[in-house]
This record gives C-alpha cells, sequence and structure tokens, in this order.
C-alpha cells in the first residue's frame, strides 16, 4: 500500500492520521456511519449489498444497538440502509450466531468460574489453557464472555484471567460507567482504554485470584 | 377489568379479540411500533419517559434489532423515539444487564451440558435440579441460554431438557427457519408454535437424551 494514495476513515479518538487524506470523526458512532454519509458527497445510491455491509459496520460496532454510540443518528442510518436493501436478520446471523460448539462449550466452562468480590462491583472469569486444549481451540473471540460477566448487575468491572502458559496469566479488563479500567492496567505493568485494558501477571493462580482484585478493588475507590 | 371498557392492542396472530376495540395488526413489528403510530391519530407528542418505554418495547420485541421482526418500520420508529428522548443505553442496560451472578454461573454450567447430533443440527442442553437449588434459584428466565445454544452454526433446532422431578423433564424446543418445533411437540403430546414449544417426557436422564433427539432427527427430516 505504500505507494498508493490513502484515505483514512475512522471513529477512534486514538486514530494517528496516517494516510493523505484523514478523516476522523468521534463523534460518529460507528465508521459506516460515515461511509453512508459520504455517499451524499458522492451521489452515489448503495446497492442492496453495499447496503447490508453498511448495517453490518453500525450493528456491530454499536453492540447490535446496545452501546453508548446508538445514537439517533447511527439508528437514522441503519434504518434507511435497511430500506436500501440491508437485512438485519441475516446481519444479525451473521455476526451473532456463527458460533462452534466447542466454543459454546468452552463459555460454558469459563462461567462455570465467576466470582465476585464482596461488593458485588468485580467479576472475575477464568480460562485455562487444559480448556482450550480439551476443545481443540487455537484462537478463540472472548469477547462475548466478558460480556456476559458485564451484564451482571452493579458489575463496574470485570476481570478475565487467561492462562498463557503455568503461573502466567493475561489479565483483561473491561469496565462500565467511571471505572477506569487504563488506569488498573498500568498499575499492573500494563495499558488501554478507559473502558478495556490489559496487563500480565506472574505466579501461582489461587494466590493471584485472591490478591490482584482485591487490589483492583482498592484502585477503583 | 370486567366492567371497564378495554382496548386490545396486539401484533401476535393468535390473538384472540376479547376486548371492546381491537387492534391486532400481525404484520407490525412491535407493539410499541404500534402504539407509537397511534400517536399521530391522537396527536399526542410523547414525552422522553413515554418514548423510552416504546423503545424498550421495540428493542425487546426485535431482540435487540436482531429478529426478523427488525423491519425499516421498526427502525424507524426507534429512531424516531430515540430524537424523542429515549436512551438507547439505558434500555439495553435494563434489558440485558441486569442479570445476578447466580444466573451467570447456571448459565455456564447449562452450557457445558451441550451435545450436538452427528449433523449439528440439533443443539441438546441440560438443567438440574441440583444446580438450581445449589444456586439457590427459583424462578429463572433460561430464554437467553437457548439462544446461546441457538447461535451455533447449522443448528436447526434447540431441545433443553429441564429437570422438573426425579426422571421428569420439561423439554423446551426452540427453531430457526423452516424447522418445525410444534410438529416436534405434538408428536410427544405438547404443543406451541412453529419456533417454540414444549413437551414432557418421563424417564432416566441418560436414555432420554439419547432417544429423543434421535426421534427428534427423524422428524425433521
Amino acid at each position: 500500500l505504500d505507494g498508493a494514495f490513502k484515505i483514512n476513515i475512522d471513529h477512534h479518538h486514538s486514530n494517528s492520521p496516517y494516510a493523505d487524506i484523514n478523516w476522523i470523526d468521534p463523534a460518529a458512532p460507528a465508521v459506516g456511519e460515515m461511509v453512508f454519509d459520504l455517499r451524499h458527497a458522492l451521489g452515489i445510491r448503495p446497492t442492496p449489498e453495499i447496503a447490508e455491509n453498511l448495517y453490518c459496520a453500525i450493528a456491530s460496532d454499536t453492540g447490535s444497538f446496545q452501546f453508548s454510540n446508538t445514537t439517533p443518528r447511527a439508528l437514522a442510518a441503519a434504518t434507511e440502509l435497511a430500506r436500501l436493501g440491508a437485512n438485519p436478520t441475516g446481519v444479525a446471523e451473521k455476526l451473532y450466531f456463527n458460533n462452534s460448539p466447542e466454543k459454546i462449550l468452552l463459555l460454558g466452562r469459563v462461567l462455570t468460574t465467576l466470582t465476585m468480590n464482596g461488593r458485588g462491583t468485580i467479576a472475575i472469569i477464568s480460562m485455562f489453557k487444559s480448556d482450550t486444549e480439551a476443545l481443540r481451540l487455537k484462537e478463540v473471540d472472548t469477547e462475548d464472555m466478558t460480556t456476559l460477566a458485564r451484564s451482571i448487575k452493579g458489575v463496574e468491572m470485570v476481570m478475565f484471567f487467561k492462562e498463557m502458559a503455568p503461573e502466567t496469566f493475561r489479565v483483561s479488563l473491561r469496565s462500565k460507567g467511571n471505572a477506569n479500567a487504563a488506569l488498573v492496567a498500568e498499575h499492573f505493568g500494563g495499558g488501554g482504554h478507559i473502558h478495556a485494558s490489559g496487563f500480565t501477571v506472574y505466579g501461582p493462580y489461587e494466590r493471584l485470584i485472591r490478591e490482584i482484585p482485591a487490589t483492583v478493588e482498592g484502585l477503583l475507590d
């Protein structure tokens, strides 16, 4: 791509303007919605196929119209894209009804490890190498596991311990509201965004699972 | 309510017109969308609170804009309701981020029981009295457990075995596409709709879990 003329369209604040044209709008609910707006300027009427792809981008970026970027603007774009031929059910099928049986079994195993801190603000779940090996899974999308743990009433932060090697755990943090996952990760030598971050810890699982959430509880105060 | 003047607004085909005024529109994506349309005729501008309740009804009826009733009409109503002050994130929080830790643990246990038929068209999950008793759960909403099993690629039908008493299982069926859950339930003396039905079976779990799905596989052909 080095020699090509590049256009960078994004709605993430953190985007670095690397291209020849950079259009970064953190106020936009989704990239799909930005590209959809662009069609006006270009005088293009999206085909049903293009409409479906843009609808998919919006549905995916808004977590199926559940995240805080589900603005009237995002919903209006989705409405027009459905009128132009996008199939909301087809998109949902592709995005959310595409799991393997092994992934659902793994989800079950991970959720049975759930523990909570005393106040009910931190949910802790864990995944072990023995789980993924028994199910012959290599790369797993674990995002909906944290989403389910985050769906517990009162939870401000999810800590997801993933065993990478003996006594080595990658901890993913997902937070809601004001709970700052980036600050917590930095405390443990990691990094990330306010609502999504991560760090690595070493030691026996039983000790980590007791000590780390206690420290995080203090940091959240 | 016996002496009162009754208005019945529904979008279910099966609704029996019991009221003084009956407005049943099976083509409507959601009741919330019908009530929303009614405001035009009545010349009412919904308050933000009314808008939020109607938005909630639409989001809930369409499974957060994932079911086949997610029409342009439903999305357009959602857009205008968001403009009138409905908060999509707040609604999603109340609908989907309201679980107890016990329910998530139960979800985990249930999902670890997953088995599939050889063809991968039937997903079988089970819940035992010992699970609900250990977690001190009485009434549990199990709908999202079947939704997760249904999210497996290629699955046409989910069979959810729920132990009601020793050797007594209530089997909930949830199907996709053309797979007729009502017909299967009727075969076993139960009943329901094409995509949601149920029946009761008696006998030792190990035998039921082997024989019933085999019979269902034959019925699906």
